[in-house]
């Protein structure tokens, strides 16, 4: 029972030695998920190692099997296990089982079962996409404005708030969007979200309030596909070319009263979308009484070049959803960001929230507004932009000790890049596996394979380059490139 | 066409003059609003008047019925119409249309379409349930606090966060729980929110991931209900009687496996669940392998006995959830709360929380967390008991002044108390009209009929008095009385 597992055959629960004990206090999940990162640490499941599918281990321990899945399920999120498209549940390769070991201190025992919950945060490392730098942040002049606002606050705070959020932020949101974004709009028809969830509860709630189908980027955001099945909204995925959403298969989508598209910059992919394409999605959205949503992320991150205008900026007939953020121009755990909606909408939007209730804390938003108000934010955005285009040119110069290894494909724009598995490794790695090896090394690479609704089309993972500053993007590169290379 | 409307039959759209012009770039559900909002203030549609239902009203327009449903909705938050159970949409009885006028300037353009998002916001008015009273608030102490944990931020706000909230939060809601509560429990199963819709969707993504059927009180919370049934879950209500959730009914309910339940004290009607119906709802809870959610809202505010320790301290078999809101001990725009979730639910609140993303922000989590911990917060409790105290005192000799229009039941905890219409209103008066009239005179009272899942069995409003000064309460029931008395 104690011999490695190392063939790519799927065994069942006795040969890995797998058991539960329904006399214990401990639920048979987490002995579960103990037993396999005890296995794993111990290097009694060998890397690449296949788990028996969830249905026959369920039927061996005699669990159900939705203890099983959520089993493996926090081995995924721990990283000890990892899913493939279609084959089920491996150890993933490229691992040491030391080097897991030192992650959890070796001891399978209740303590590292709650681990993750108990452990205090980790810095942020590189290459994580979202994270972000907080020298950067402009936390005095928050804070003394913190304490201008809520020192003696106005009516306009103690007030009954409309669920559409602070009038003062949404005015702020409009003149920024006039600015920036050339988009024309009155406060009235801007919604302040606490971020993508709540963004896109609300779409759907004023938009698709039945039930339908959204046409989703594929490869695309997976919490954006998870929020929308999570409400009932068929998820119809098109493939992204080069110049991103194929509107080409616009004809075939029949039903679909959704787009939602990222066209200043396709997320993960980067292009960014070109007038005849934005033109059709609206043409769409008009034939079909249906909407385009314009996922605008990160689009005040560009360095070189014009930005093209949004796309919410072409509309004449009221078909454009506008979705801002703060995360990325801020920061991600302020939970701010706004929906622009065109007027049709308002009224349904209104009343779903009015019947749904806020989720976006009040506590931020007149410091925001008076933020944005008072040209800071601006002077924010211009700051940050110089010092990222800096940071991508740190990036890419380091780039050149990973050859071979990962190819960086060049980016004028947004706040991550993407980096193809290199004829080196291509044969032998995909992009989870480099993930694992980079993970065990310390430096995090995200496997592009994680965003695609279906199999994966493409071997390459993103860098986030915004929150790390120079040095240690060199130092992470190096580090990265040894362990590669070690791999290889 | 112009003759007033105010029999209680209902009449078709052409003999109420409406008509959409298709032509026009005004939605046809603007158009219709506005039509509506002009003719009951111009008083051609009386107080009283039925409308067609909105399927009749669809056929005669020739528009969808979605869209006179989105018309009904807004016209209704707004408060030109009233819906009554199972008999359609009606003019609010007791208001007359001048006191309407004021409030939209009696300008029905596309200004006043948009009236209620553009507006500054109100001052909150006596007696709205869940109103606070800045002045009693800590703010001073929060932007002293708030500029010292985010001047130079620890790696604590920095580094990657767990998607259960900030750690320090968390240990400082479970010695405040230990202290006031009798609940013993580790950081670990502490899960921060952004309030009730959030806590809901955790909730049911841990325990009913597959959805299923829900106990819910009636009367109860209408968001409650509305947040189980945007998840898929099957509402089942469960009367209440004098000692609150009727455990007389868990019998009959196969097939449930939650049951969400306000023991401390029952929103909204009061009574606080005796120990033996506490006991049964364990017991119920263990044998259908289910969860009893203790929502446990206002619980510090107790004026006389001793309170009953939480459900959830009773628990030995890890079968309660209990759900805590910082809405009412500081404000609802915080929009902090917390969950406490046995041990077994943990790793499912985990993964549903990392796939859904957070909603709760991060900015005022270590603000709360060090004012929890310094023991200031134990001090604003007990001062603001003291002074709810009193402002439920002068609610009650106040309302002397109401014999015979309102009969207001003493209560010894929360924040604010049920009055049933009295002898002198109640054959002509229901809740609805009484809190239209009130409404008119600038008084809010709650309708309790709002709350109800089913027709309404009881005749009575709720009064918020937390607050409001007392002062304010006497003069605003004396304004009550007024408006009530003649109406009468």
């Amino acid at each position: 029972m104690t011999r490695p597992l190392d063939c790519s055959e799927p065994a069942d629960a006795a040969a890995i030695a797998l058991s539960v004990d329904r006399r214990q206090a401990t639920p048979l999940g987490v002995q579960l998920v103990r037993q396999l990162r005890e296995m794993i640490l111990s290097g009694r499941m060998a890397a690449g190692s296949r788990l028996p599918s969830s249905r026959a281990l369920a039927v061996d321990l005699g669990v159900s099997r939705a203890t099983v899945v959520d089993a493996f399920d926090q081995l995924v999120s721990e990283g000890y296990l990892e899913g493939r498209h279609g084959a089920g549940m491996f150890v993933p390769s490229g691992i040491p089982g030391h080097a897991m070991a030192v992650g959890s201190r070796g001891v399978p025992d209740r303590q590292a079962a709650r681990s993750s919950v108990q452990a205090r945060p980790e810095p942020q490392r590189p290459f994580q996409v979202g994270a972000w730098d907080a020298s950067l942040l402009p936390l005095a002049n928050w804070t003394r404005r913190f304490a201008r606002v809520w020192r003696v606050p106005s009516v306009e705070l103690t007030g009954s708030q409309h669920p559409f959020g602070l009038r003062d932020l949404r005015l702020a949101i409009a003149r920024h969007l006039e600015a920036w974004r050339a988009i024309s709009v009155g406060a009235e028809r801007i919604v302040v979200t606490s971020g993508t969830v709540d963004a896109t509860e609300l779409v759907v709630g004023a938009a698709l309030p039945d039930g339908g189908a959204a046409l989703v980027e594929d490869p695309g955001y997976p919490s954006l596909r998870h929020a929308l099945q999570r409400q009932g909204v068929t998820i119809v995925p098109v493939p992204v070319d080069a110049d991103g959403f194929d509107v080409a298969q616009l004809g075939s989508t029949a039903g679909a009263r959704l787009a939602i598209v990222t066209p200043s910059r396709q997320f993960p992919l980067g292009a960014t979308l070109p007038l005849a394409r934005r033109l059709a999605l609206l043409e769409w959205a008009r034939r079909s009484d249906g909407f385009v949503v314009e996922d605008d992320f990160d689009s005040e991150y560009r360095y070189a070049g014009t930005p093209l205008p949004a796309l919410t900026s072409l509309d004449r007939d009221g078909r454009t959803i506008y979705v801002g953020s703060f995360s990325k121009t801020l920061l991600p755990a302020l939970r701010l960001g706004f929906v622009v909606l065109p007027e049709r909408l308002v009224p349904a939007a209104e009343r779903h929230l009015r019947r749904r209730g806020q989720t976006a804390s009040l506590m931020m938003q007149p410091v925001l507004a008076d933020f944005m108000a008072s040209g800071d934010f601006a002077t924010h955005i211009r700051r940050t932009r110089r010092i990222y285009a800096r940071r991508l040119d740190a990036l890419m110069a380091a780039g050149v000790e990973l050859e071979g290894l990962l190819v960086l494909r060049p980016a004028t724009s947004g706040m991550h890049l993407v980096a193809d598995i290199g004829d080196a490794l291509a044969d032998r790695l995909d992009d989870r596996s480099v993930a694992a090896i980079a993970r065990a090394a310390g430096v995090v690479v995200s496997p592009l394979a994680d965003h695609f609704a279906g199999p994966p089309t493409r071997n390459s993972v993103l860098l986030g380059f915004a929150g790390f500053g120079e040095a240690r993007i060199r130092t992470a590169i190096r580090t990265l490139a040894r362990a590669l290379r070690r791999a290889g």
